[in-house]
């Protein structure tokens, strides 16, 4: 069943949180031969992937006890906190040894607390935030941001390389997380920026098309201007990833720049951008539609 | 003496400004065989030239009276103002059928002005800014941002494939000048966003150079956090491209957006960086140095 290059010590593994980036992770795990055990709160989500070759565990316990490496791939910080940390959570079941390798997008400083706690109970924690996406999950080409141990992200390295194409262990726990902040913070100003661009050029009865392609080759291209500056041109706002995803990270980011003292005027902008656009309905919409936000309200 | 690929009704061609950026694109027209006509206020910037193959003009005025194609390359709006629609200007001399190729980064509306004023006395005006810096002056791989009549670029571009690498019609006169405020003002908000994205991570305990090596990749990938943010790990502010030049080219995308009634506050950020950038004494270093500026001081 397994394939040669992930050790058996690593197997079984478990993965919670089997949403749209969760599901083609696991599939892409299956695929390579590791097995893989699934529990969700939502029965259906876990069968899907029973039908690719998962086994569901009976309880969240049981899966909880019985895997070497448990993937989570939830929504915010308070999730992985109540997972790891509730009573009847993650650290209550596990077995000494397991690692916890946690692909949701969460907030750094808390990630340190999660990280030591587990430590404390004999459990290795990853952070692993990704980019890339539907389409980057899907064809197993996502960006992982690693924070912890660098022998516990050794461990992993193997399994993690069938998730993703580019691995990059940042630093120590929550320093994934920290990159992932850095990564939300620069697409977002680089949106804004080509927003106000376009809107310079529109102004000037300039077509903004035309100005994009005089740049791409330039000090001002990006892979922002090259895809999301592509979308803006077309009216593309199907996901990808939604506005209102964009907007929790840049809480995020807000967050740990208040709790680390320091002002980023970038960050405030960017929220302001993407709280129009959702005040706008525009929450399930790719969250390059920031740009048209940009320009604020007269 | 002249090469197969430039028409003989081009030649000669004058070229006026001849600076860091002016002296290698008459260095890369002589090597392809124009023959160059030369004149300077600063009787030396020329005679380095005709030492190279250029000849000396005897005077501005037989200098404009005897080319088929003029290119400027001067600091400010201001300056091509002068050298265009002074009496005793380039207007004053020319022969009709005149085309002027304005490499300077100057304000785009005023250009309309100037180009139309220019029609009006039988001259074709050009407007070429470049990006790409002395090392792209030297190979002669400058992007070229040009505004105009589509027919009097088609009758240049033999002379400007010899200057620049990648050449785009972005519109009608003042339209490469758009192009060029949107790629300065692109450029600056992301260098703030990179900027603000070390804080970020400095103030974690994170290694910023980890972070940069981790995006790099995905879509928070740019040009400028390629080179630009290289040289902020090495501390390496050798220009380049000064920040006292920035700062005048955000001059006039504030001016220009102002004139357009639009409000972009990326632009006074970027400002702001530089102000303070410049205030440190840091002019004539690289304009990379604002991204250390983008923090407000408290």
């Amino acid at each position: 069943m397994n394939d040669h290059t992930v050790p058996n010590d690593l197997c079984p593994v478990g993965f919670i949180g089997l949403g749209i980036m969760g599901a083609p992770m696991v599939r892409n795990l299956l695929h390579a031969g590791v097995p893989v055990r699934v529990w969700a709160r939502r029965l259906e989500q876990a069968e899907k992937l029973v039908a690719d070759g998962a086994t569901l565990a009976a309880s969240f316990a049981e899966l909880v006890g019985t895997v070497k490496v448990l993937f989570l791939n939830v929504s915010d910080t308070p999730d992985v906190e109540s997972l790891m940390l509730d009573d009847g959570g993650i650290l209550s079941h596990a077995r000494a040894g397991l690692i916890v390798v946690d692909h949701s997008t969460i907030d750094p400083l808390r990630t340190r607390v999660i990280a030591e706690r587990a430590r404390e109970a004999g459990v290795a924690f990853v952070d692993a935030p990704v980019s890339g996406g539907e389409r980057g999950a899907i064809d197993a080409t996502l960006t992982l941001m690693l924070g912890g141990d660098e022998a516990d992200i050794e461990r992993v390295r193997p399994l993690l390389a069938l998730i993703g194409s580019t691995l990059t262990r940042v630093g120590d726990s929550g320093a994934g997380q920290i990159a992932k902040a850095c990564n939300q913070l620069i697409i977002g100003e680089t949106l804004v920026a080509i927003g106000e661009a376009y809107g310079l050029a529109q102004a000037a009865g300039v077509d903004p098309a035309r100005v994009r392609e005089a740049l791409l080759g330039g000090f001002a291209g990006s892979k922002v201007l090259e895809m999301h500056g592509k979308r803006l041109l077309e009216d593309n706002f199907v996901p990808g990833f939604m506005a209102h995803l964009h907007a929790k990270d840049m809480g995020i980011v807000a967050d740990t720049a208040a709790h680390l003292g320091i002002n980023l005027t970038g960050v405030d902008r960017v929220r302001a951008a993407l709280s129009r656009a959702l005040e706008h309905g525009h929450a399930y919409d790719d969250s390059t539609i920031l740009a048209r936000y940009c320009v604020p309200d007269r």
